[in-house]
């Protein structure tokens, strides 16, 4: 045998005994750069390839901790088959929880089956007894008094056992099997290089309605400027309408350079009020409220009102400027400058947008601005606000915003970030991952029956399903879908109930929304006489609205937790491809709804719809109850297929609870 | 404006400017953790999905080196679709190279593109052109004498332009692109935060045909014992056959204590030769050569004389012991002893396999035990070894297998290792991933154009086609497929064509493959009366016999580069299931193969191939003419689908060479 000729210089792992390996972890987003999304409650289930050389029995388990936690739990995982193991955790606090694998070979266990076999065989067993005995001695010296006297006496009882029959009985006692396990070889583990994290946050940030509507049309009685006071006035209706969150369009004093008008008009009349997104006056900026609304108090006095209501309020945070704004004078760095000593304004050439100025995050001092825009947040957190829209986030850099959202989060994790992105996929799921709560989606523009499956079965399936969290809006200030368009009271409907219960987040822009208003500057998907530009005069008691209907579906949702999670949707054959048709059945698999949903307007639909008797565990030809939560009838089905028809002039869809447990003729026993 | 309260305790990036971001890189194996694979003179495309916040250009480029290298060399990336984008680099030399990826905003194109915008609208471009001209500066003040005086005369001729016309033709200037891109402000580039490897190994890596045989059974004209002198006997049959790579099964001194007999019976007769894989006796271990072969001067000359006919030795590597094993006396702490205190044997309860001894990769000398099996194979590349088979390194543990292929590596990129693990799917593709150059297959067991087209499509795609390079075996000593067995003669030519036209790398167990024997031991994959256990009289004159054929493909494969890679297949269309057609393309498209194998020994198969015409490139109505390589027949055709028929009888397949550049009409004039 000859000495090596290449010098000592060796790079060995820390102890080359490990022999346990982990591959293929999931979740894990891209290689644990970023946090995978969690709200409190719910659970995540963590696989991986765990195996090791040769045919030795091994073992893993997850390893878990909430940042505030210094110790690790651990839960084993079971092995599922091709080499994948599996366990589960459930978050129960906000924050971060980290997350990692542990992993070892069983050479008690592998030897306990293997004596076994050798027994089986016939085998005399008297020195493979010994190597037991060796392995619990070992385990005896790693163990402190008490435990170690228990295995010693074990291994004295599998040395001297009469037979081995005896022998064997004595190596699968539980108790051994326990204390081998505790007293294993901690230096022969081998853990997952990779430390992986959740981010926790808010039950809302997976399960809310949002409303939408401008506080300056609240009804005025007749001031022609609503304020927070008068939207007070509002609560208890949109309280009975189910929602949990109001969400305003930005509420700062709006500069007057280069002021909006009617319908986007370049330039204002004197009474024109301008768009609230054209942050900043005199008057103050982000963290001013225009004059007209109300004082900071006045604003502070409707949380708590809305909180009465348990109903959250959700801000728009808008990052750019009027040229008025205080920021551009005391932080002229933050802006771009152009030659002649303008600031520089939005634009999308040959648009100008001179009424809004963007910040310059290549400014010098990146640092003061990201504080700076941090500090905003901060400031209506000190408020008591804990929702934010943010608009328009994918024109601010990437960077700003995974420190800004961790910032804020490092004190107030139950913050919630919904992002404004109307843009690219890839940047919305960019968004998602550094730390935005939730996204709006392309939903206002699926209508068909493909496109919905696809778009869902992409949403809810990883790598998505792990850090996009949706929320559908059929419409927006922004957004009049086409649909809304053309589809009239019937499109808003169909709209509504597909936004509601395909997403456990979803959200309207009201009055316009339960009101059917649809007149679109032609040719665009923009209201004509845009609220964005004008106040309106909204008749709340005018009887032409779906308030009803959305009440009805808020209280299905908050009376059926199959609904309050976006994640178990399942679409189920049709034979008509106008006929939407999906369960949604609850993690402890106790409330199952199936809903068939119309998605033509215009014409009366009727087709077969295949109820999923395996999924939702109804054995073939078992009666089964479906009972539609929204016009309150029953029937006793007991067949897979199942004939529905939908009518635009009603409410076009059907959302069914199942009951599989029908009284049957041996359940009267437990009756009588 | 509130004082933020939180104290600066903010972890800020390096620098919050740049804003070009990177996601889904590819190829990029568990985050970076394994290197791909390559051999020289492939391509390294490398995709990723790059973009920034807003709407400003970007530019992106991929950065390579060679581990050698200090700098970095450059290629520009090319936009797809979708935020993807893509380049690729050829690697050139041994070794590892390294890549990743770099960015940036491309202020300068978008203030270029804007302003033809503006100018195009009629806008008056005073200022804007200023914009330019200060772009222009701030280049011309980062590059040196030179650049800068040209820029600054740039930035002069922009902003004296006599209109607006002359400043923008003077703005699209090539050598003014050029001179803006090469002064661009570094500070303002991203880098992707991971560098990423690839391991460069020879052609032969990839390429090769590999012919297995047992010295010891070499004609050794009456000795009874073939030596190293008698194979150099076989090497012209088997240059002529078109074989690289000869693999010898272990060519050590064999154990005689509990020696296996004949058919693996556990006890020997006295004339009985043992299996060569029970490493080690009083003569010496894994590096001695057995005596009744020769001398390591005999081996060396047997290398040299092979290296005559371009043919590479190669090993084969049992990492086990017999008890006498020189090994189990110098370093009994690499192996486990058994309470009576003898060494631990192999077993798989409750079957024992005591002529042969585990190493014990849990020993407290792992150091020691690591080093010293690095240096058999060290010692066997000092004498001119570069192929190295290895067999069972599932049964071996992953770590040691990483750190001794990374330590030969260090100075020896260019060895060869062949993973000899049948086992499960994540533990094949995980010795791929930690280092072996190529690894045994299912394809043994792959019978029909399913489980084929299945196989090769999992084989080829992403991930495993970035680190697991197959290589395709018909038999082994170890495996007798049932097709041969019952297929007789055609299964033979069916599953050679097979593995040597789907792989570059494939290999055969001769002379038993190409003498087709193929008597099993009832109800196994055994060889009756192995090889492995015995010395075999081979009649290397009988002429029952498939070298011609051999021999003919193997020239084939030579001739055509379509064949000297593996991840070029693409399976066509048939209307019969029995018979397997695809195309092989190489990378220049300048040689296309057509190939369809029956996969039925018994009958006479007719069929219709679909010829990818749009694949092949091939104009709709274009006459192109079809060369069969096998038998050198010709025919022309001009449509899509086209009729086969193979025959058990004859050779059961078709190597068509495409020529699409049949001389047409239109090409006379260039030869009259």
């Amino acid at each position: 045998m000859p000495v090596s000729n290449t010098p000592p210089t060796e790079k060995f792992p820390e102890d080359g005994r490990r022999r346990v390996v982990f591959e293929g972890v999931a979740p894990e987003i891209e290689g644990g750069r970023y946090p995978v999304k969690r709200v409190i409650g719910e659970k995540v289930i963590v696989e991986a390839d765990i195996f090791a050389d040769g045919h030795d029995e091994i073992s893993a388990w997850l390893l878990f901790r909430h940042q505030s936690e210094m110790q690790w739990r651990k839960t084993p995982m079971q092995f599922l088959l091709n080499d994948r193991w599996r366990a589960a955790f459930t978050v129960e606090e906000l924050g971060i929880y980290h997350y990692s694998l542990a992993g070892r070979i069983e050479h008690f266990s592998t030897w306990k089956h293997d004596l076994d076999k050798k027994y089986q065989a016939g085998r005399f067993l008297e020195i493979e007894r010994l190597i037991g005995v060796e392995f619990i001695q070992e385990a005896a010296d790693r163990a402190g008094d008490k435990d170690a006297l228990l295995l010693r006496k074990y291994a004295e009882r599998i040395r001297d056992a009469k037979d081995d029959a005896q022998a064997l009985a004595v190596a699968r006692e539980e108790e051994l099997a326990e204390l081998m396990a505790i007293h294993h070889n901690p230096e022969l583990v081998t853990h997952y290089e990779r430390q992986l994290s959740v981010a926790v946050e808010p039950e809302k940030a997976l399960f809310g309605a949002w409303y939408e509507f401008f506080p300056r049309s609240a009804p005025s009685g007749g001031k022609g400027h609503g304020t927070f006071r008068d939207c007070e006035q509002l609560l208890p209706e949109i309280a009975r309408m189910g929602f949990d969150i109001i969400y305003l369009p930005p509420i700062h004093p709006i500069g007057l350079t280069h002021r909006k008008g009617k319908n986007n008009a370049t330039i204002a009349r004197e009474e024109d009020p301008g768009s609230p997104w054209a942050i900043g006056s005199p008057e103050g900026g982000h963290t001013e409220t225009h004059p007209k609304l109300g004082t900071i108090e006045d604003f502070e006095r409707l949380l708590a009102q809305a909180r009465g209501y348990d109903i959250d309020v959700a801000l728009d945070i808008a990052f750019q400027a009027s040229p008025e704004h205080p920021f551009v004078r005391q932080h002229p760095d933050w802006f771009r400058w152009r030659p002649d000593g303008t600031v520089q304004y939005a634009e999308n050439p040959p648009k100008k947008y001179e009424d809004i100025i963007p910040f310059d995050f290549e400014s010098n001092d990146w640092k003061g601005l990201w504080r700076g825009l941090r500090d905003i947040f901060l400031y209506w957190i000190e408020k008591g606000v804990t929702i934010f829209r943010v608009d328009n986030p994918h024109t601010k850099s990437f960077g700003f915003w995974e420190w800004t959202i961790a910032e804020i989060r490092k004190d107030h994790p139950e913050v919630i970030f919904l992002s404004e992105a109307f843009t690219r996929p890839k940047v919305m799921f960019r968004l998602a991952k550094l730390g935005f709560s939730q996204s709006y989606t392309y939903f206002s523009w699926r209508n068909t029956k493909r496109e919905l499956e696809q778009y869902l079965t992409e949403l809810c399936t990883p790598p998505a399903r792990e850090f996009f969290r949706p929320n559908f809006w059929p419409n927006t200030p922004d957004i009049l879908p086409e649909i809304l368009q053309y589809g009239g009271k019937p499109a808003f409907l169909i709209r509504h109930i597909l936004a509601s219960t395909l997403s456990a987040s979803y959200g309207i822009y009201g009055p316009a929304f339960e009101m059917f208003v649809n007149q679109a500057i032609p040719g665009k998907e923009e209201y004509l006489d845009s609220e964005k530009y004008e106040i309106k005069n909204w008749d709340w008691d005018d009887p032409e609205n779906m308030r009803d209907l959305i009440a009805r579906i808020n209280q299905i949702r908050r009376e059926n937790p199959a609904l309050q999670t976006t994640w178990n949707v399942n679409f189920c054959q049709t034979d008509n491809d106008n006929i939407l048709c999906y369960t949604k059945i609850s993690e402890d698999r106790e409330n199952l709804l199936l809903i068939a949903v119309s998605l033509d307007p215009f014409n009366r639909q009727a087709g077969n719809i295949q109820i999923p008797l395996d999924i939702l565990e109804i054995p073939a030809e078992q009666p089964f109850l479906l009972h539609n939560l929204l016009d309150d009838t029953r029937q006793i089905c007991n067949t897979e297929w199942n004939r529905v028809e939908l009518h635009p002039g009603d409410v076009p869809a059907i959302i069914y609870r199942v009951n599989r447990r029908l009284r049957r003729e041996q359940d009267f026993d437990y009756f009588m």
